[in-house]
C-alpha cells in the first residue's frame, strides 16, 4: 500500500503508551493504514517494523522476540531491529532486498511516537513539546480509547469549547450557558493549527472538578486555553480561580487549580482512530483518589464524545456525499482543516517531484 | 444523497405506528435509505425531519424535544417542526439557508405516514383507505417485523397464494392442496397493482383458523380477496363460510367469520425493509384471547415467509445477476413489477424535466 | 454467475464427508462460490443441484426430499435429481427450460466429489487415487475444518516442511532443529503438482508419535513423502524408524510406525475453504485411544496452521497489493502455483473457442 493523499505521513504520531510494551509484549497496531508491530528488544530499544513477514506475509506479531530481533514463527525467517532478514532456517545466502519496512521511533512521556513518512525527514525536534507530560509535579493516569470515526471528527470536536455544554452538562461542561454566556477571545490562526482561550466568569465548577475540591459551591472563573496541532494533538491547559478576584487580568488568585491535558489522535484508517490521552493536575498529587477521580470523569466525558462522533461517521459512511454548513463557531476547525490542506498538498507535490526525479534518473 | 429510480418519492409511505412515539420516544428510522427522526411535539404534531444536523451531521435523534421543536445536543442548534433552524447558541444571525429537511406526515389508522418526494405534490386523499383500520367492529393488534430483503421480495411472497401451501402448511394454509385444487379466479390487473381472487371449496379450516373457532372439524369454504398498491401495500379480506352453503354465490351463509389484513411493506434500504401490520376479526372481539391467538398465529406465518424470503435476498446478494424464470402463477406479482415500473418511469421523467428547468432558469 | 479464470472447473473437489449425509439431512454448501444442495436420494443416489430453486431462487435445502427428487418449499416445484423441473402445482405444462444445474457425483473414499465444470469431460477415472483411504488396514477418522483463507494460501503451507520446526514446535514438528538440519531429498516437479521428501535422522519422536507409541525416548529417523496435486489435495506419507538402522537405504526396521494423510482443499470462495482430512495409523488399529489421539492431535496442529494462515488472508484482504518474496524452500509451492497456472489458462482457453463456436453457431 502506497502512501497516499489522504494522510500526513512526514509526522510524528503517538503510537503507543510505553507501558503497553512491558514485559516483551507486542503490540500490533494498525498506523494510517499500516499494520506495524512495535516492541521493546532486550537492549531497551522499543522497535517498529512492518507487521508483515517479506515472505508470506504472516504477522511478526505472531512471532518471536530475540534480543532486539524478531523471528517469524512460520518458516523462522529473522529480522534485526531496522527490518533487515538476518537469518533463513536451511538458507546460507540471504538476498539483500528481503527484509520488512522499519519505522524510526522516539520514545518520550511515556509515549511512543513513530514517524510514518520518510525516515530521513525524521527529525526528533518535531515531537511535540509540552513539558507538564513530564515534570513532575503534574500528576495524571494515561488513557486510550478507540474511535469507529475519522481522526478530524475528534478534531472538529475538541476545536469548539462550545460542545462542553451540550454534550458534557452533567460531566465536564456543568451548563448550557456556557455555549450562550462565553465565546473564545480569540481564535489565534497558526501554521500547523490553532490557539483558543475562552473565559466563563462567574460559574459554578463542572461536576468532575466539583469532585475533587473543598469548597464545592463558591464560583469560579473558568479559563480553557487550548493549542490544536497537526496532525492531530491537543494541548489543553485549563484554570479554575475563585471568581471576581482578578483572575483574568492576571491576577495570582490562591485557591486556583490548574489542569494539563494532552490529546493525540492518531489516524488508524480513515475512519477509526487510536486515541491517546493524559489529564493532569498539579494538586493533591499524592492524593491517588483525586488522581482516579479525574481519570474517571474525563473517561466518562470521553464517552459522550464517542457517542456522538461516532454516530457522525455513521452519518458519512451511508452518505459520503453529506453536506455540512458552517456556522461561526467553526473558525477554529475550518482553520485546522486549512492549515492540514496545505500541509498534505506539499507533501503531494515533493512526493511527485521525487517520484519524477526517480524516474528520471 | 439524492432522490434515485429505485424507489417510488412521490408517495405515502406507513413509517411507524403511532404507539411507537409515545411519552416523548424519537424513533430514528431509515426510510428509501434516508436517516429520518420521527417524534410527536408537545402540541401533538407528529413531525419528521432529516436525521442528521445540517451542521456537522450529529444524529438529531440523540436530540431534546423542546415543544415541537428539537435541539441538536452536539452544539445546541435548535430546529423548528419544518425544519428551519430557528437558534444557534453563541450566535444571533441565522443564515436563513441552516436547516434539515422536513417531511409532509399524515397520522391514520394509528399509522404514521410519510411523503417522501416532492412536498408539494403530498396529497392527503392519496393515503390508501382502508376502512377496516378505523372501524370498532374490527379488532387487531398492530404488528412490526424486519426483514433483511428488499420489499418486493414480500409483495411477491403476497402476490401468489400458493405459498400458503408449501411455506404455511401447518400455520396460515392448511394443506398442499390448497396449491393443487385451487386457482385465482382472475388476476385484475390494476393501474396501481392487482386484485386477485381466489376460492378453497370444502376444505378444512386452517390451523390459525381452527384455534379460534368453536367447530374445529367441519369443513369451511375459504375465499381471499386481495389487493396489491404500489409502493408496497397488500390488503387481504378472508371470509371462511360452512361448506357446500351457496358462500361462492353470495350467499351469506350463517356461522361466516371474516378477517380483515392489511400490511405494509416500507423499504428501508434497497436490501430491507419495514414490515407493518395488523390482522383483524370482526368475531369474539372483546375476547383479547382471540385478538392475542390471531395476533401470535400471524407472526408465526411471516416469520416463516421470513425465512425464505430473507435466503433470497443472500442468493441476490451474492449473484446479483441470478435469472429468475417466470410460472403462470407469476402474473400478478409479474404485472405489479410492470405497474410499479411506469411509476418509476413517469417519476424519472418528471424528475428529469424539472432539472432541466431548473438548470434553464 | 458464471465461470470465472480464478478457479479450475474441470476438476473434481471433495464436497462432503458421506457421513454428512445420512438419514436424509441436506447440505447446503458453496463451492467455488457456487450454492449447491447435497442429498442421499432414497435409492442411495447422491445428488448435487444448483441451491437456488429456478423460479424466485429459494434455497432448495430449505425443501423437502421425495424419493430421489426435491420440492422447493415456497411455491412446490419439484425437480428430479438432474435438476429437471418436473411438476409445478397448479400448471399442468412445463417449459423444458424450467430446471437448475445438476452437478456430477462420485462417492469414494467415505468422500462426495463434485465435478464443477462441464459435464460431458466428467470422467470418474479422474478421482485421486489414494487406496489408504478405504484399505481396511488403515485405520482413521475423518475431519472436516473450515478456513476463512483462499485454499492455495493452505497449500503453501503444506507445501514447505519447514513450517512443522516454528508453527508445530509442540505438536506436530517436534523441534525447530528440522528446519536448520533437514531439506527436501529433491523436489520432484510433476505436470498437476510435485513430490517431496524429506528425512529427518536420529531426531526424536514429535509429540503427537509419542504419544501412541510405547517406546517414547529412543531416537527416530524420520520421513515424510508428499504429493500436491491439482487443484489443492495434498497426500502424506510419513515413516519414524528406529534410528540408525538403515530405513534410508530401504531396510525394513523392526519397530517402524506409518501414518498415511489425505488433505483435501477445496475453495469455498476466493477468500474461504473447505478443508476434508483423514490421518491413518496401521499400527493398534483396534485401540480407539490410539484413533483418538491422533485426530486430536491433528486438529490441535491444523487449528496452529489455521491461526497463521487465517491472519495471512486477513493481510491480503486489507492490501491486496502486498508482494510476497520468494525464498529457496518455496520451490515446491512455486512450482504448484505455476501448474495449476498453465490449467486455468488452457481451460481459459477452451471456455473461449468454444463461446466463440457457440457464437458462431
Amino acid at each position: 500500500m502506497a502512501e497516499n493523499g489522504m494522510f500526513l505521513w512526514n509526522s510524528w504520531y503517538a503510537a503507543a503508551w510505553a507501558h503497553e510494551l512491558i514485559d516483551g509484549k507486542m503490540v500490533a497496531r494498525t498506523i494510517l493504514e499500516q499494520p506495524i508491530v512495535f516492541y521493546r528488544g532486550e537492549s531497551g530499544k522499543v522497535v517498529a517494523l512492518d507487521d508483515r513477514c517479506c515472505h508470506r506475509a504472516a504477522p511478526l506479531s505472531m512471532g518471536r522476540i530475540e534480543g532486539d530481533d524478531i523471528r517469524c514463527m512460520y518458516h523462522g525467517m529473522k529480522f534485526d531491529s531496522s527490518g533487515k532478514c538476518i537469518q533463513i532456517p536451511g538458507q546460507e545466502m540471504i538476498p539483500p532486498k528481503l527484509g520488512v519496512k522499519g519505522y524510526p521511533i522516539v520514545e518520550r512521556y511515556g509515549l511512543i511516537f513513530i514517524w510514518m513518512g520518510d525516515a530521513t525527514a525524521a527529525d526528533t525536534n518535531l515531537v511535540v513539546d509540552y513539558p507538564p507530560l513530564d515534570d513532575p509535579k503534574w500528576r495524571g493516569l494515561p488513557g486510550y480509547m478507540h474511535y469507529k470515526a475519522n481522526w478530524l471528527l475528534i478534531v472538529d470536536n475538541l476545536s469548539d469549547f462550545a460542545h462542553l455544554a451540550f454534550v458534557h452538562t452533567n460531566t465536564l461542561g456543568g451548563s448550557e450557558e456556557y455555549a450562550y454566556k462565553t465565546k473564545p477571545v480569540a481564535v489565534e490562526r497558526l501554521d500547523d493549527g490553532f490557539r483558543v482561550e475562552r473565559w466563563h466568569m462567574d460559574a459554578d465548577p463542572p461536576p468532575y472538578h466539583r469532585k475533587v475540591i473543598a469548597n464545592k459551591t463558591d464560583k469560579i472563573d473558568r479559563r480553557n486555553i487550548g493549542r490544536m496541532m497537526v496532525p492531530g494533538i491537543f494541548l489543553l491547559d485549563s484554570m479554575f480561580a475563585p471568581a471576581g478576584q482578578g483572575a483574568e487580568k492576571g491576577v495570582q488568585v490562591p485557591g486556583t487549580r490548574q489542569y494539563r491535558n494532552a490529546q493525540f489522535m492518531t489516524p488508524e484508517t480513515r475512519s477509526s482512530t487510536h486515541f491517546f490521552w493524559n489529564y493532569l493536575h498539579d494538586f493533591d498529587i499524592d492524593n491517588p483518589n483525586i488522581t482516579l477521580s479525574l481519570r474517571h470523569s474525563l473517561e466518562e466525558g470521553f464517552n459522550e464524545d464517542k457517542a456522538i462522533i461516532e454516530a457522525q461517521q455513521k452519518v458519512f459512511d451511508a452518505d459520503p456525499d453529506y453536506q455540512m454548513l458552517a456556522i461561526r463557531a467553526d473558525a477554529a476547525l475550518s482553520h485546522f482543516r486549512w492549515a492540514l490542506g496545505q500541509r498534505l498538498a506539499a507533501e503531494k507535490t515533493a512526493r511527485t517531484a521525487s517520484g519524477a526525479q526517480a524516474a528520471a534518473s
